[in-house]
Parts: structure tokens; sequence; C-alpha cells
């Protein structure tokens, strides 16, 4: 296995090699040299149309980057090279809706109508923030972001509805205008704030009880400041309970050969 | 008949009202006070779900705001009462492929698994750009946009693919680059150009023969300026000749209750 401190200067294709020989199952936060990753959805052909509706109508939570053929691993425009069943780190199967096991290869489960889906990830817009100097807590103490279920309802698809899954980074005032400039423009990584400020106006009672994630101080200084989240669809699925749904493990992303303004 | 001079003073939704009438089936190009307006195409549910993941894998030439369930008339975003049988000023009807009449009603026509695309319009963003002080010349001189077939391969889904169509705007070098980065603000109506400059290297043999539309003068110190185009989600059913389907006739749009930043 490759020691962790060569990861980073590995490029998405060699990275992707490795994690197809279950050479590495780990998490790809700073990964892949600046390249796009991606939360997959993989489902049965009986809801994926239903759930590429619910992505269609709930960009800012669920924006698509690529989704596959019925039946076929592959992705049109992620790389050239890219199996959805063995390149993502590890993946996480629900049977009715409930987390059943997490393995690193699904080639036994793929199925003959599965449709897998490529939705833009936190990642990419927390590296354009530290690259414009704004510090992120959750990074510097080396903690999953926070992240909680609003009552912001998402537009129904069909079966799948539910509310909006946001995380949430404690800012400074001009920090929170700047971060809301220089997301609003990567829409494909969830776009601007969804909210800043007062957590209960959007239906969240206790910045200290995140339903996912891990807490993170927030000083008197300093606002809330909440995204979209890619574990909406999760949440979305989960609620709906589809006999069989799989995903990417939570922070063991795909890694893509793309830069933003290639897609 | 309300006269035309009226007809910009109307909200969207006493606009759609009096088309819903039957009392103005013309284009909708300045009306609707300044709202998003939406290319629509429509289709059995057999072609829509190829269809729906086209536009998903072509975002540039069909950024999709709103998408019905099947069956169903009724958008979920754009206004609050849109009726897509009746709501559309002037409806296309094409059988195998080919246009075979225009009507400003297709409640008839409608059937029980009817699934209805919102797709944004260029319209919106020739607003932008004329607010921002850049004079776009065909609507200066009271002409349809010049637009063209490319070379530029759509992504295939299903049985879709064919290639992009655009359209072409003649602009100064400097209005060019303002052009870029106003409109790269909006990627639902089109975002960004895909080409500046010489026409050759998209494939378009002659700029004076447009393929739908009507040519525009280019001055010596102008450079054609192209974006995808709506056309190309036409074009390509066209080319893939469903047995029925139905969009808006050319300029004849779904005008929504939507500002940009609402969507």
């Amino acid at each position: 296995m490759t020691p962790p401190h060569d990861l980073a200067s590995l490029s998405p294709l060699e990275l992707r090699r490795l994690i197809r020989r279950g050479d590495y199952a780990g998490h790809t936060s700073g990964l892949g040299q600046r390249h796009l990753q991606a939360n997959i959805v993989i489902l049965q052909r009986a809801w994926a149309d239903e759930f590429l509706r619910f992505c269609v109508l709930n960009p800012r939570a669920c924006p698509l980057l690529d989704v596959t053929e019925p039946g076929s691993p592959r992705f049109h425009k992620l790389g050239a090279d890219i199996d959805v069943r063995s390149d993502v780190p590890l993946y996480r199967v629900y049977r009715r809706g409930q987390p059943h096991r997490e393995t690193s290869d699904i080639g036994e489960l793929w199925e003959a109508d599965f449709v897998a889906f490529a939705i833009g990830c936190s990642f990419s817009f927390e590296q354009a923030l530290q690259d414009e100097g704004i510090a992120l807590r959750h990074i510097e103490q080396g903690r999953n972001v926070a992240m909680y279920r609003t009552h912001l309802a998402n537009t129904p698809a069909g079966r799948l509805a539910g509310s909006m899954v946001v995380s949430m980074r404690p800012l400074k005032a001009a920090d929170a205008v700047r971060a809301s400039q220089i997301t609003g423009r990567f829409p494909l990584t969830h776009g601007a704030p969804v909210h800043i400020g007062d957590p209960g106006l959007i239906g969240i009672a206790d910045l200290q009880a995140p339903d996912y994630g891990e807490p993170v101080d927030l000083a008197d200084d300093e606002l809330p400041v909440f995204w979209a989240c890619g574990v909406t669809p999760q949440a979305v699925l989960a609620e709906a309970e589809p006999e069989l749904f799989i995903t990417h493990a939570p922070g063991c992303m795909l890694v893509s050969d793309l830069l933003y303004g290639q897609l």
C-alpha cells in the first residue's frame, strides 16, 4: 500500500488505478491534484429516472456532473477510463433505506439496469476558498464538516422529496461576503450559500448538535454560513427506501480528470 | 386582442392569462417584465428519460430550468399557475421529426405520459448584455439572431446525439470580453460563449449562410461571438425522429414568474 504522504502527488488517473487495484480505500480530501471530485449515487432503473428529475429540480444540493447510460459503468465526461464499479475508494451499500455494509468494489453487486450519478462535492469549493485565503475551521481542526437537516423543502420528484441538508462553516462577516462571491462562481459544487446567520430560520435547533459530521466552535464575531450539501440525496433516498442503492462512503469520493472550467 | 404596445406592461401572469385565452400568439422578446423565459420541449415518456439525460449532459445548449412529472402539465418552479398545454403563445408539433403544424393550444394533443421540459433561453442574457450597454446588432436591425450547426459534438444520451447549434453576435473585442464575463454569470441561459473568432474552427463554412435565423453584418473590427443555442435540442430530436414531439414555435416562449436569482 502506497504510504499516504505520496498520495497527494498522484494524478487522478494514477490515484484511480491504485484504488481500482484495491490499494487505497480512504478519504480523498486534498487528493487528485485539484481535480473535481464527485459524490456518487447508484440506483436501479426503477428509481433512476425519478432521481435524475430530483437532481435537476434541486441543483443547489444535487448539482449533476455526469450520469451513465442505464447498465453502463462508464461516465461520459468525468474521465477517459473510469469504471464506477471499482474506482471509488469505498462504497456504502443501502438496503431498504438503511446502511447495510461498506466495500471497496461493487463489481459483484452490479445489475444490468443500474444508473450511476456523479454529483458535485464541497471539497472543490473548499479548495477555492482556501486559495483565496479564507481559513476553514473544521479543516484546521481536522474534523468533518458539521451538517444539519433543515426545514428547507426540496422540490419533490415522484417518490423523492424531503428537506435540504446543509453544511456550515463559521466565518467573520467580511469573509462570509467574500465566500459568497467565490462559491457563487461554482454552481456545480453547490454554488453560493443558502443561508447566513440565525440557524433557527432554516429549522436548525442547535448548532452544537449536527445531524452529520462533527460540531465546530463559533466565535462571537463569526456568522454561521450554510451551503446546500451533497448528503441531501442520500438522506432523501434513505427516506424513500428503495430496495437497494449504493453511494460513496463519506469523504471517499470519485476523483475525476476534470478541472472546474472543463465541465 | 390587446394591441402590442400594451403587452410589455403586463406581468408574466397577466401575459400568460391573455395567451391562455387565445388572445396572443406572438413572440415574447421584451415581454414579461424581465422574467425568465423558457424554451419548451414536450415528449412522450418513451423519449423523456433519454432527453432528460441529454440535457444534463449538455448543459450549455440545454440548461434545464424545470421538468414536469410524467403526465402532469404543471411545472414545479416556474410559476404558481402555469399550464404547459395552453400558456405558450404558439406551439410547433413535430411528427416523425418533421414540423407538422403550429397551434396555440395543445390540450387536445396532450397524452397521459407526456413530460414537459423548460430550457433556458437567450432572451434573458441578451437583456443582461443590453443592460450593460452592449448593443446587439440583430436586435437593432429587427432580425432573428443568426444560428449555425457546428461540428461540436453533443454528449450522446441513448438515441440522442448530434452536434451543437450556436447563435452568433458580432462584437468588438472589448465587448466580447465583457460579454463573456456577463453571460458567464448566467449558466441557466447558456452561460459564457463557446467560441470567439474563426467560424471554421467549429465547422461553420459561411457566416452569411446561417442554418436558422437571419444573417447579420460583421464589421472589420468585430469578432463573431458564439453561444450554445436552445435550438440544439430541437435539431437533435428532429434527427432522432420520435413519432411525436412538441416545442414552442420560434421566439414564442413560455414566460415564467421567476427572476434569474430566484431559480
